[in-house]
């Protein structure tokens, strides 16, 4: 069979099972998740077994030691597997939420409906909990999953589908709630993201080169994550303690995520505050590249060049710029940004307002750490991802931005004149 | 200049024309549509010499009627164009529109403003008043937009585009507030169709083959209107005179759009109804073509075929079905649904529901005609088309869908720990 032929058909059996998924209520929908916990947990020597094969093949294709702890599926990985299935069942569930009924004059009841968006698709690279992740939102908010998992993860992947499927069939439905391709070459993605047909949305979960082949042809929706490139602007007046605690955490308490700062723009009136933040930023260990002004205010500061406050470090180094107004704040914002998280740090709340107001990015902050863009942090429960296009669901997204809605119209025999 | 060039060019200008927009107060915005209807008043004589070139060539080129007159911009319509463009200004501003403001533990305050989506490009074919339209429905949601019109209309739009730029300066804002492709060919459809890197949306506004042309390579999300089969169901029992009443109105009013019905399906056990629906459609001029068992229910009914029941008819034909229950007009439904509007007839309130819950398209209906699928009949004000797709904006998409939101995060310094 072609690989064309068999997503057909695979494609066919989730979205007729998606069919069904729209008709189940919250706790059916939980009761799912929660037998597949138990199931993980019943089989999780079958589980270690198919992944011992891709450790196995891992070691002898000399993969890295860091590639392969992302691989490995501990007892308390899978425990924590578990639990996470658990805490996604006791969310609260967004579909059939009824929002914004209003009556028209001619006495209609117009209003909207939170339903699934059908059959999702993920693409992943190498961790194989996001088999498990990503089925179990996906199912929360009513969709059903097409996966497919990158060629390390594969016997693993399969093996937890398999399970995850079982899980279905126990409480009475079809295993098609859960497909798994097991071809996992480029041409498969390809091929996933111009199947409109059946595929609602496909989220690529990955670097940036998986992202590219999703998007480059795709005909399906995509909710990608691209860059974090994460900006603060410390204004001409602020609470310097403050500032030099929320800009420290932004960049050093995890400095390989997407929502560590990467550039920080100082009001030039505001010495006081950047001269405390540099030295604290220094003595924490971080390489600094500072604009002109900047090397001249705080010594032991490298020149920043042109590229420096285009790149995403992902580590601890920071681009410094002296600014001399709010406004050419955001406008060096607006250049740089790559539209997910920035933050102004100021007393000052019509500056703050302002900022808030005109800066165009998925995630504005006032006095706060830049860390906090998370679906957890924000209250959103688990995430399946943070979304840096515009449209359908914007940052952080959870339950919600696995939904779309429809229109509900109630009459009593309108006709249109 | 290539094409590519031109494109960026204007692009970027668009773009850098957005960054002010979203600064706009709604007072700003409105008086820009006002400053552009009394620029269109004063400079009817311009537009109606544009006009008259492009309906010399239509006469040599042996363009239709229909289409020689969906291109002429008489007095009226050009009044009706700026008294448009008042309605629109009068609506209310959706941008900066805070929702969900919620507090979390640790005291951040976190909620979602709503937006505008940045450039908006617009492809739409022969009707110039497209071009005033769409303008005033982006600039007032806070876009931006790059218009690229049909070759036959491209004097009138370009005339009419210059005025709306006027108008833009007259009020202290760029020209490029509204920026026109005076290339008119497919290539020019399909480049703007990957321009991401300035281009928000686009909305194809034509038939079948421009909406191919512009989704089928895009990189650029686009709210498209396809097909529209419309579908409704009467129940075994419902109030036979507002049945007769709604079927009528749904297929007879206005024949020729997408959300005129295309598809009846009577419950077995309603015969009275399905006699009474059918003679008065035949009466009204309607050629049925049913299945077996509703050719011989009433006579003079042709045989539908399988594919009679997935076509668009667009016209005074439908296709009749009698099914045995609620779960079989749901499956029929589905089976032939472009996902679009779908009506139940009944006065069994918990069928509705069912109804309503179960059936999966951007507007399901209960005791009313489908022709209601319009932004100004759901109360939504003008609106810019009716979206087929499932993400972001479904059914008649108005000022909220051409807006996105982002999230607010308001701190006292918080730190992740």
């Amino acid at each position: 069979m072609t690989l064309h032929k068999n997503l057909r058909k695979i494609g066919d059996h989730a979205l007729a099972a998606a069919r069904k998924m729209v008709r189940l209520s919250s706790a059916k929908k939980n009761a799912i998740l929660l037998a597949m916990a138990e199931t993980l947990h019943n089989r999780r020597e079958l589980i270690k077994s198919a992944n011992a094969i891709d450790l196995e093949q891992a070691a002898a294709a000399n993969l890295s030691a860091a590639m392969i702890d992302r691989l490995t599926l501990k007892e308390q990985t899978l425990a924590g597997i578990a639990r996470g299935l658990g805490e996604v069942a006791a969310l609260p569930d967004p579909v059939g939420k009824v929002t914004g009924m209003w009556r028209r004059p001619n006495g209609l009841l117009v209003g909207r409906m939170r339903i699934p968006l059908g059959v999702i698709g993920i693409i992943y690279e190498s961790r194989p909990n996001v088999t498990v992740d990503s089925v179990a939102l996906c199912l929360k908010a009513g969709n059903t999953v097409l996966l497919r998992g990158g060629s390390e993860a594969i016997n693993s992947n399969v093996a937890l589908a398999e399970i995850l499927q079982d899980a279905c069939e126990q409480v009475g439905l079809p295993a098609s709630c859960v497909e798994i391709m097991n071809i996992t070459d480029r041409e498969a993605v390809r091929e996933m993201s111009r199947c409109d047909q059946f595929l609602s949305l496909i989220i690529p979960r990955g670097g940036h080169d998986l992202i590219r082949a999703v998007t480059e042809n795709a005909t399906v929706p995509t909710l990608k994550h691209d860059r974090g490139m994460t900006q603060i602007y410390v204004d001409e007046t602020c609470d310097v303690d403050m500032a030099v605690k929320v800009v420290h955490n932004s960049k050093v308490q995890r400095p390989g995520v997407c929502n560590a700062v990467e550039n920080l723009f100082i009001h030039s009136g505001n010495a006081e505050a950047a001269r405390a933040i540099l030295k604290d930023l220094k003595e924490a260990g971080v390489e600094l590249r500072g604009c002109l002004r900047t090397c001249s205010l705080v010594e032991g500061i490298s020149r920043a060049n042109d590229e420096d406050f285009d790149t995403e470090y992902l580590d601890l180094v920071l681009s410094v710029k002296l600014v001399d107004s709010l406004e050419e704040a955001i406008a060096e914002i607006g250049l740089h940004s790559s539209g997910l998280t920035e933050c102004i740090l100021t007393d000052n709340q019509e500056n703050a307002d302002r900022f808030l107001r005109e800066v165009d990015s998925a995630a504005v902050y006032h006095n706060v750490a830049t860390r906090f863009t998370d679906g957890g942090q924000f209250g959103l429960g688990a995430e399946i991802g943070i979304a840096t296009g515009r449209l359908h669901a914007r940052g952080p997204v959870a339950l919600e931005g696995l939904t779309t809605y429809k229109w509900l119209v109630r009459g009593t025999g309108q006709v249109r004149p």
